[in-house]
């Protein structure tokens, strides 16, 4: 792992169809991560481990997904002095609302970065931001997916506009 | 800590006032308890090292209060065999909500027994419950606090009828 | 009834796709267990018969399955030294807010031990690190219990490694 | 209590200073009662005895107020088929949502008649328009005590007014 | 409508397949009903019109279903003396939570009885148990009726345990 | 109430001292309006009779608080074709949801422009932009206003800065 | 644009399956309007100029839907005089509570007229409402419109009748 | 502002005491900082200004708090490529919900990094572990910090004993 920039780590191989999201950003970015499993309940010691040695294993950002009582990017985050962004996934009921709370009502000293509810893209995207910081390279990339999406969303509502046109005639 | 039956934990001091009904009720059924502070987030180590080593230590119950993103009681219950009772302590928002949901949301494979929003008495009084499973003599106790509980609830339902009395003549 | 060491018991028959994990946990730690439809509402006689008696039946945990105004365990752990474990059912709507708030926040004087929303697994789990609490045996099981779900977890964590690798050439 | 036409009945003593409200109503108009203490939780037996007996002890209506996890009215409609008006009553945190839904959201087969949290005004009036059913005498009551709800609000829009003319000029 | 001892009224006609049960259960007992769509947005001079000449055409009880911001009970309990219960239906979004809380949370003056989310069934049997309090018959048929959701629901239990005995052998 | 152009209407005058943050809005805007309470639930008739005649009366504008089961903006909203600005006013619990709820939720076909809770204030600048569709003059009024408004935000900034400096040296 | 009354935005074109039915409600009244895709976090810059020239290209009323973080009404609201009517948009959780509390809560200052989650039909009447202030021709359409869907809830209940009459032969 | 590394932002001087906290940790800390008050409803060009210019001014994280449709981190986030972090601050009702959910549930594409409800020391911190990912010197302040968390957190629970040991000689 030690030539990973950041680490997503998810408590549930099934949070990775959301979580691959995140991935899929930092691709882009040409940002090196690792994935792994582990849990703050089911694997407790990897999860310390893994907290304890990411700083210097040469990790600069945690991304990690949990649900429910999500104690995964909270328990991280009082092991390691680097930013731990927290994805809420939401379980098949209560729509994430516990997922949420359990990430983001951190007590004072130890902070997690929340993003929304299943919003692993912008846990990548927040993490590119971060090592944009020091990065002129990846903060120039940050500044270019973001004229992209600016573009996307332009395109998709002249699309709209266009198709509204040909059916109204105005 | 090893002539304890139940540990009481709390993830911050300021949590005492609260806790400390879990205290009374055990000091009632003449169990012994260990109190002490540990933090998921702020004292992550010192939590591993209890949750592991509680169980060898003679401990048989724990009682673990938290508040917000509380992650404490379900960590413990990552690492010990012994059951958890969690005590959801609110902040000065969301009314506890937040404490509740991340307690006993726990994921599948890891349970905390969960009381009610700032219940520590009753977390005492499941404690008990628990260790009457295997002590006829608490669980005679447990009997008679019942008992005590009904005839001071009959006993002020009572005295609100005779004040009730005295004031209308009925 | 006398034979099982762990009570059942579900507000409607319909409950038991979800209150059968609890079951199924019961069967793999060996612990005796009967499984019984009573409701405090539509068979109210009939629980309040169940929670006077379950004690002397040889009875040693109680685990309640209820949804909307679930008032069974509460009830239930009104007529019982046995600590009783509640399990949340959701109902179409409201995803078990009203189920769990109903379970959870029970007067001072009598604790409900509730876990998750719909987390009947759980509430096997719990109630056999109840018993566990006086059986080395039962005791021994859950940490084997513990290390299983862990290498599940870690297992499934190295296949999602593995597909990605072969899908990455990392 | 043989004499009573509504029962009053509340989970525990301290919830009389919102219950008397129900009681002034049903002074107001004239309608017998009997205000009780008894518990789902902490009285149970006293809680199904009185549910039982309350049909033919000559109780038309029962009024119950209870807070949290709030069972009393739901098991007393579950052993009297007579209307049951349900309290909820708001506890320290939560502002009544967890006593609302534990009233309100009965199973199918066994209604509680719910009204506001603290709205214990509003259950003695529910009361009287059930009673006013059957009894012309009450029916005329209500129309007038709405005519006279009517005529105080009215007066009090009309006292604003005149404070405001004061003030303004217009 | 002067035959109708009871009057179902509902927002919408897409409200029926949720108030016929209402409708079902009046059968049942044999108690007569009329059943209308009035709304107190869509048709509000309908719904006074209905509200305040509805006493004196005979009716005794009126059950209102609406949902969203429902209000339709409350303002008919504005002009009527009889009893109304409010049924809560949910809509696309929000579970029946806003429909819940616009007939719960009356003003002090005018009572709603409101049941559960979509519980047409338990207004049904709540407007039943209204009129047995003058009718010893339909009052005989409500024990009749609790009888009979008691021996169905043992039934049930008895049937699942029968399910269970076959494929356990116990 | 013929010279009116907005009509402040409420259901209770103990929501005066919230809604008095619309009239003077108004007044500060030289906007004429008239001050009523109206109830839907405790003065129905009277509510009907405003929500009818208040377009032909000249009214152009209503603002309608209430709180609860809050039904007198959509009811009014429901006999006039003039727009109906809705304030939600927090009763002791719940903080407003319920009464934001009831206002929001309008069934399909019948508007009502709601605000936040509490917020009179926005209730008067919004009827005074809904005004300025048609005079220019209050349309000018109200971009001096946004300008005064931004002007005293960016003072108390300047404020806060000029007091840190003094504090930090900075 | 400068021909539109009305102008319609939301946040993302995937919006207009929700959207479009403001757009059919103006279309039946005559009420020129244009439709645009901006985003206040997609497009903020378009969203600026958009805002800030609407007034002056005619623009009288603003529509924006957006769902989640919805920024885009608040923001319009900030940089225009004109009314801004807020549609809050579900996602795929938390069933647009999310939504509406971003945009019905704005700051003291800058009013945002919102109506239901999804109600996107009732923002179109709601501008109709707000023209029909100044226009005569407008006002009568909207008496019509109410008339038009009063006579449809009418017919649907009626038929409702028919087809229970037909089933019961009452 | 260009002597800054830091930018603490929020949308009302009231919000100081709660945001002087992050000001606080970054004084603790040695980094530099700004305080401005902008506002996205009442200065929205300033904020769009600030935003734009932040990155190039030498600014290097974003901290932003704001309260209800808390639109201020949001709007910040789409216009800079720096990390925001967003701080949800209570308003008078709804306990920060509002906030909390303006703030977090962000649109795919924009992110930005939630602490708790009114966690301006955390977001503080966080802002620190960004800027620890490229520098040592802050990073090994971060650690020292933990530490020092750790250490007064154990040092209050030793403390809470000893007091316990004092008065019950155990």
């Amino acid at each position: 792992m030690s030539e990973s920039t950041v680490a997503i780590v998810m408590g549930s191989d099934s949070d990775w169809p959301i979580m691959e999201e995140a991935a899929n950003v930092l691709d882009g970015f040409g940002i090196s991560y690792s994935v792994q499993v582990i849990s703050a309940h089911r694997m407790p010691l990897e999860t310390i481990d893994f907290a304890q040695n990411a700083h210097t294993d040469g990790v600069r950002v945690i991304i990690a997904g949990a649900g429910g009582a999500a104690a995964l990017p909270g328990v991280i985050a009082a092991l390691t002095p680097l930013p731990v962004i927290g994805v809420p996934i939401a379980l098949k009921v209560l729509d994430g609302m516990d997922s949420l709370l359990s990430i983001v009502q951190m007590p004072s000293g130890i902070p997690v970065a929340t993003v929304g509810v299943g919003a692993a893209k912008n846990a990548g995207l927040l993490a590119a931001r971060m090592l944009g910081i020091s990065s002129p390279e990846i903060s120039a990339k940050i500044i270019a997916n973001m004229a992209q999406i600016h573009d996307e969303a332009k395109a998709k509502g002249e699309n709209l506009k266009a198709r509204r046109r040909q059916k109204t005639g105005f």
